[in-house]
């Protein structure tokens, strides 16, 4: 156990083959071990930059596998790249850790590493500490000059999409903090969700230039589909009935409560979209010939309020998604 | 109290006249309140990204001053791209509060942004979560291309400099965990050099193209030698009678302890730098024009140990420098 920072990082990230080193990139020219990496961004690019942290009892809970927290320290902010438009590149990793447990670490660093080479993205960084477990990782992308996604852009008319079953990991994470569940394929299904969450990185690539606006759905369809409608100065309109709602989410919680857990719950990491309706038919071709399920759900509207309709009905709806202070 | 993350992210960090924005930059085009920033990088250049994390409690003691601890989350990070003989251009911040209390922001956002300011540093993004104090912060900056300076690259015979007079931050950590202290300008200089540490960005600037390696002393003075030594393939030979010291830092521990503590203590974020001796007078001309205070005090030698001498006997010192795990 008297791993030292520099043998930790060396073993478990720096190394070629270790289990945590991301995609070998001519671009890094210089990597781990220094006080900084020197990173060489193509020409006709901009760059679009990104972090977020999660932390033990806030984001994940206490006991989460450590194969999941790697993967989704660096899948949640794969798909803000994702939401962006952008090709993620390269990823700086900050660590703090109670203790260096060699197994714990490999664990970890086998879900951020994986998740890394599946995506192209080098580890070219980061920072370990001693304190409550907590991972900030930044991840660095491209976009063409000029181009990127914005959650401003759509204009009323614009159809609404998203990828996915949102709610899933919802339920998923009430699974793992220890509601009773379905078991068999099903409870995997949804337990799978929360912990290793499918960045779009695809998707969002595909969007740039096809779509108007674009957010990840990371705090609640609803409440993110509101931040994307209040930056575009739209209202929005969405049909419950086409809200994709996985088998193994109607089955654990019935319809109703499954509709509800898809509108306010989190964890997601899904991309919610906006195509101009003269795209509509392209926008649905390129669509349905991608790998990602993605489905229309309604329009944006004038006005300011998001409103659910279902059968010939409409209510407004004003959650407002997860937020860390005003619980 | 009731100040959610969005509100919070406005008021202190997003709004132009906040007190923790950064500077205003041209080259951000999209900039806080989206999923990511979009940067455009200069042509010609390469960049640097750095990532460091300040924890309570273990970079900093509980009840820290807020402004220091902006100060410090950015100025740490600057520290780094200094050591890269990079220019600094971008931040991203991610905040970890164990409650949103307005003062404690404001003053933290204060130490921030002043510093960001002086640097024309924008701030493009970031992250607040709840949870115990931490700040990480990542800074973004340009070296021209196929530039930038690493611990690597020093040979046998370059000189070794320092700038600053290590030691200083050391002591003041002493003196704001409760060590009895000198009162007046002595103990406030040792307490504002642990409190409010001055990266070395534009001798950074200076020293690329001119150093042959460059680190940042931040785990100590002799353990940071060692590891740029290490990283060039040397051994390294110091003159202790050449260190500079402050004369508040000999006034309160004396000549010897004084010595020590330049040589083991941490928190400088001063630059240890090696020039080769063929650019010796050029160097030094240089170094007396510009505005930080360094000092040659040995060369780099063959073979791999760090000797000290003084008065003409040597010893070998094996001191590792601080290291989070390994205590």
């Amino acid at each position: 156990m008297a791993l030292s920072e520099f043998e930790l990082i060396g073993r478990f990230f720096g190394a070629p083959a270790a289990a945590g080193a991301g995609a070998a990139r001519p671009d890094v020219l210089l990597g781990i071990g220094d006080d900084g990496a020197i990173l060489r961004p193509p020409v006709g690019h901009d760059l679009v930059a990104v972090t977020d942290t999660i932390i033990e009892g806030v984001h994940f809970p206490v006991g989460c596998p450590a194969a999941s927290i790697g993967h989704r320290a660096l899948a949640v902010n794969l798909s803000d790249v994702a939401a962006m438009g952008a090709v993620p590149a390269w990823a700086l990793l900050s660590l703090t850790l109670p203790q260096a447990d060699e197994a714990w670490l490999q664990a970890f660093a086998s879900g951020f590493g994986r998740l890394a080479r599946e995506h192209q993205v080098a580890l070219a960084g980061g920072d370990t500490t001693g304190g409550a477990l907590a991972v900030t990782v930044q991840v660095l992308g491209f976009v063409p000059a000029g181009g990127g996604l914005r959650r401003a852009g759509g204009a009323p008319g614009d159809w609404v999409f998203v990828s996915g079953t949102p709610g899933d990991a919802a339920a998923g994470l009430a699974l793992e903090m220890g509601a009773s569940g379905p078991g068999g394929l099903d409870e995997a299904w949804l337990r799978d969700r929360f912990l290793f969450p499918t960045p779009r990185v695809g998707l969002g690539r595909l969007l740039n230039g096809l779509a108007s606006a674009c957010i990840d759905v990371s705090d609640g369809l609803l409440g993110d589909l509101g931040k994307l409608a209040a930056a575009s100065g739209c209202g929005a309109e969405v049909d419950l009935t086409r809200l994709p709602l996985s088998p193994a989410l109607i089955r654990l919680l019935g319809a109703e409560k499954a509709l509800e857990r898809a509108l306010a719950g989190g964890d997601d990491y899904e991309l919610c979209f906006t195509v101009p309706d003269r795209r509509l038919v392209e926008a649905q071709e390129l669509l349905a010939a991608q790998p990602a399920p993605t489905r229309c759900i309604g329009r944006l509207a004038s006005g300011s309020d998001v409103k659910l309709q279902r059968a010939g009905s409409v209510m407004d709806f004003a959650h407002a998604g997860f937020d860390h202070f005003a619980r």
